[in-house]
């Protein structure tokens, strides 16, 4: 079939922008999806949203594993659940394969203010610290953001603890995250170079609950390591009110956290296998560890769940689709992507065959928006799967989509993506929390997901042709 | 002046029947308020309104004190900032009245499920819980209620954990509250006479959040203690998820909680002279004590708050009102009203001089009916009170009033009490939890409180007559 020949351009951003206004033009007819594969797509969606399936699934793994932070042992039970779980739906073919990384390990985490005025402070050591070496005591100096602390001049902090209380803000999108989160990313090696010997972040989360979030820091290798720790937002109120009265605030920190050596964990893979193009992947998915604070029922054991059952609903059909719907719950996504960037390793010979993506890794709110990555002259198909969407309040999105985050590995090698945007107005008040619970989640907004994944993997499966394979490379020959 | 002769009645219940059947009918005429300090009180009602006082007051509060549990280094704390805080704002005497009560301490505090799903589950000690002997392994023994608990025989459960799952309802009056809580203050007796060796609540509140309620339960002399701890709402969830599966459920459980003697505490009494009748007392207040898990902004900072401002802004009028404002921030109300029967002892002789009172304990919600329990021909002077809370949106309710918790031993040595009653429809989601902080405080809302509360007292300072001062007593002759 006809590929799209892409300039030669450096940025990938220019190369998004180039596939955009290329989208605007007229790429080559290709065939579409008739309508008797459309109509048992639509009977699909319609099965499949009055389905109390994915919920039964994410109530077994909430209930029955719960948390399963990457290396832990409800790492362990997740991967046997899921394997097991596969097998009870009907997967044709269950796949483990191998994701080795460093183990992280959280330890005892309290904090209190000392002066001048006592109080506890409900804290969570973020994601790869560093312990403290008992507890440390120290003044608090305070920054509204991490550009502020920026700005200051290196080795200036003499040892005192960094607080930034920036808050994340509300979107549906969840844009805030982002806006918020290098706070948490990147705050403890800033603070470093600054001279401070810890650094306390404001949770990034938008609720106003006394629950500190989680997530992911990181280290720069020619920077001082110091322990870092989120406090929950009324917990950050608190700090900044005892800060703006202009003495001295001392605060305690202890963090037990710790590295400990390799484990690994697996890619938990279940196929739906094709009919006619078993060789060729549609690729669903989630991840399938979490946090350890809360049971992973919004992160990401509703994408896990999602996928599931949108897998296992299309295998109940008489006939599989064309193609093999292969639905992955990727390892350790929270610490790095490492499941993701296996599972490229391992199928790095045959990405050509991985035909277009989607992961859900955002909550089990309602989808509203349909985006796609794929090649101009597929997007006659893209079309048609958002009609077979639109009866579930579904808009088409762009041609700019994401994937979600255990596909960025997939999208840099040129697989299509598309992203079913999820409604995360209230995602953000659990992330990473131990709120992070079953009850966060609404049956009727999961079936709708699976409805749009069931439709989007089935369809996918039937196109008559691809979404482009090398998309955005280099001298792609696509 | 005329004073109402009640009938002999023993019951309580039919007293106040008697009183509101009298109050429908025409009670001696009493003198009413005049105009111009009716006016005078809609003037300081609009002035409190758009006044921040009382957030000025809760926020230093929670901020400089935070958790005050009684007989904690907080409630140490709380006493002092009180009595600053009173002469800050210009009472013109405050007065210390000791308080003493056996001090109970929380230890540590874990739970988790052991078999067959491996999970950690969030729990807190219930207020005067003993300990567990190092962590108690046990099988779970689920019921639904605690009439369900209490419908089994004496001594069939033979050391497994009692587990009720009972869910408060949500009311704007709260009346969820008394239907559930029974399962928290006696379920630990009823579960030890059926055999338990511990039992564990779903938390009495009607939230979703990971944060256990605590509050206080009670042990009967001729029944042997257990342990008792309240599971969060999700985490009760959870365990009811498992235990329907139908396998027996392994429990540990780890309290560390216990008595230490006893701890002299103090009502704080801040008073606004009255200028005709200064040993005539209208008595507001809250109470000082908090549970130890939050900063008690609503419970009952809130209700601290709220009376000292009022008691301040009526103090900075030119003239003092005829009777005396006095404000009692309660000690230790949470373990037993202590202070508010240390108070009644103290001032045993001179109750009748106890005009009216009304506590502020149930959050920062906006009040919106206002109800009394007085005297029949005082009646006219309460609709007077009523006109000018109207435009706070207060409608009258009836004459059956609690008047708080810390106005029962006042109100059963005869003392006319009223309700401010509060929009309660969310106190129960922070109430005794680690997510009672400031945040959950609506300034709008905490300024109408001042507003109502400043009306009602200085309206109730200046009444031409009393409200009844010995109801429902037997043998009244009031």
């Amino acid at each position: 079939m006809r590929r799209l020949v892409l300039p030669r351009i450096a940025s990938a951003a220019l190369i998004i922008a180039a596939l955009l206004l290329t989208a605007v033009g007229t790429g080559s007819a290709q065939p579409l999806l008739d309508d008797a594969t459309l109509s048992q797509a639509a009977s699909l969606r319609d099965e499949a949203r009055s389905s109390e399936l994915a919920y039964e699934i994410l109530e077994s793994l909430t209930t029955e594993v719960g948390p399963r932070m990457a290396g832990s042992s409800g790492d362990e039970r997740a991967v046997a659940w899921a394997q097991a779980k596969f097998e009870q739906l009907g997967f044709d073919r269950v796949t483990l394969e191998p994701v080795t990384f460093p183990a992280w390990r959280r330890g005892r985490e309290t904090a209190r203010v000392v002066a001048p005025f006592p109080q506890p402070l409900v804290v969570t050591a973020l994601g790869g610290s560093i312990a403290t070496d008992g507890e440390l005591h120290a003044p608090v100096a305070h920054f509204a953001t991490l550009d502020e602390l920026a700005a200051i001049p290196d080795g200036s902090l003499d040892g005192q603890i960094v607080f930034i209380s920036n808050r994340m803000k509300r979107f549906r999108d969840g844009a805030g995250y982002g806006q918020a989160v290098a706070a948490r990313s990147s705050g403890a090696v800033t603070a470093a170079k600054k001279g401070a010997s810890a650094i306390l972040i404001r949770s990034i989360g938008t609720d106003q609950d006394r629950l500190p979030h989680t997530g992911l820091m990181s280290y720069a290798l020619d920077v001082r390591r110091i322990p870092a720790a989120a406090l929950s937002n009324p917990d950050a109120d608190l700090l900044a009110n005892m800060v703006k009265r202009g003495r001295p605030v001392e605060v305690a920190l202890e963090l037990g956290s710790y590295w400990e050596g390799d484990y690994t964990s697996y890619n938990v893979i279940g196929d739906i296998v094709g009919s006619t193009q078993p060789e060729e992947y549609v690729l669903i998915g989630g991840h399938l560890d979490s946090w350890d604070l809360g049971t992973g029922a919004i992160d990401d054991g509703a994408g896990c769940a999602i996928t599931m059952a949108a897998g296992a609903l299309i295998g109940r059909l008489d006939a599989a689709p064309r193609r093999t719907i292969r639905v992955v719950l990727y390892a350790n996504e929270e610490q790095g992507l490492h499941g993701a960037r296996a599972y490229r390793q391992a199928h790095a010979t045959e990405m050509d065959r991985h035909i277009i993506g989607a992961e859900s890794d955002f909550g089990a709110g309602p989808i509203y928006r349909f985006s796609s990555r794929v090649k101009p002259s597929a997007l006659g198909l893209i079309d048609q799967l958002t009609q077979v969407l639109s009866p579930l309040g579904v808009v088409r999105g762009d041609n700019n989509a994401s994937g979600g985050p255990d596909l960025i590995p997939m999208r840099q090698a040129g697989m299509a993506v598309a992203t079913l945007h999820q409604d995360g107005t209230d995602y953000f008040d659990y992330h990473h929390t131990a709120n992070d619970t079953l009850d966060k989640v609404n049956p009727e907004h999961l079936a709708q997901n699976v409805a749009a994944y069931t439709v989007f993997a089935f369809l996918s499966a039937m196109a008559p042709g691809d979404f482009g394979t090398r998309l955005g490379l280099e001298n792609a020959d696509d």
